[in-house]
């Protein structure tokens, strides 16, 4: 049940786990499955548990005024999921995040993450990382959704993350690239064409 | 000239800085002026500095392929700016960052930083916050880009950065924002009224 995770966190760190911290990590990070559609965070909620993604896809978006959603995060297998913003501040999430797929996922509170894993150097190392790499995925997607036509934004998805085409509807890959469901589909069709 | 960059640090970390730090920090960090219009980075160079703004006003923008500006970031007083993907990765910045206004800052390359600043604890503490600062923000403004109308992203940018719209004209204004300058002109027009 653990070894993705274990082997995720090898691979993003340089310190070694010794057996006692495998053995911490078992024990506190515990499995949970998430129904299709079942919430691991509502708006108004304070984010308090670290999640990683086992298999399954879920989903982190907005809902406007009107009751439109706003995609503004998709994730997957190996995938962390969770309002770091709201969790470290301590402040009510503006975000929804629900499975999208059937999940299964590992998840601790964050309370219990800092008694018993918080000493474990490679956690630190691999989040300072993951924090870094999210601001630079940020940036170029922000970049992208203020500079770029809906078309290169579409094809900057498709090579990057091919796998999300797989795995969610049309409907919510337009909500995550800021487009509508018709820009998409002609987009789309143009593609093949090429 | 030291004082801003010094309150900063103190006021961004837990630690306390001794003589020592004081005093490698004042050699390290040396102070240049930028005329209006000239760059501190070029796309397609690494970013190598690490930089404190004293004085002025800079931005951050890429270019498209039709010679159209997107500005991604606004920097002002008491701001770092730089690409740190690309200092980070060394990779050639997809970036351009020029002065607005006549500036002057602090600055040092990554190398003497890395020499004779690396082993002060305040700057990790202080850069770790940033960075988590950085990633927070983003994640809000591109969730702004993909799911506020252009009259809420106006609005959201007049309550949190209010020198923006005192510092840069609108057309700066309105690439921020990823709106037209027709755009926004309307839009502050509506705002005088109500």
């Amino acid at each position: 049940m653990h070894e993705s995770l274990l082997k995720y966190i090898r691979n993003h760190s340089t310190t070694t786990l010794t057996e006692q911290d495998v053995e911490a990590i078992k024990k506190t990070f515990v499995h949970k499955h998430y129904r299709k559609r079942q919430y691991l965070l509502q708006e108004g909620e304070v984010s308090k548990y670290v999640v990683f993604i086992i298999k399954g896809a879920m989903r982190q978006y907005t809902v406007d005024a009107k009751g439109i959603e706003h995609v503004s995060r998709l994730s997957i297998e190996n995938w962390w999921v969770g309002d770091r913003e709201s969790s470290t501040n301590l402040t009510p999430s503006i975000y929804n995040i629900d499975a999208w797929e059937e999940t299964d996922v590992l998840q601790t509170t964050l309370t219990d993450f800092a008694k018993y894993l918080s000493h474990i150097a490679a956690f630190g190392e691999m989040f300072r990382k993951l924090d870094e790499r999210h601001a630079f995925a940020m940036q170029k997607r922000l970049n992208a959704a203020i500079s770029m036509t809906a078309e290169q934004r579409y094809n900057d998805l498709e090579k990057n993350y091919p796998q999300f085409l797989q795995r969610f509807p049309q409907h919510i890959i337009a909500s995550y690239l800021g487009i509508t469901k018709e820009t998409l589909s002609r987009i789309r069709t143009q593609t093949v064409k090429k």
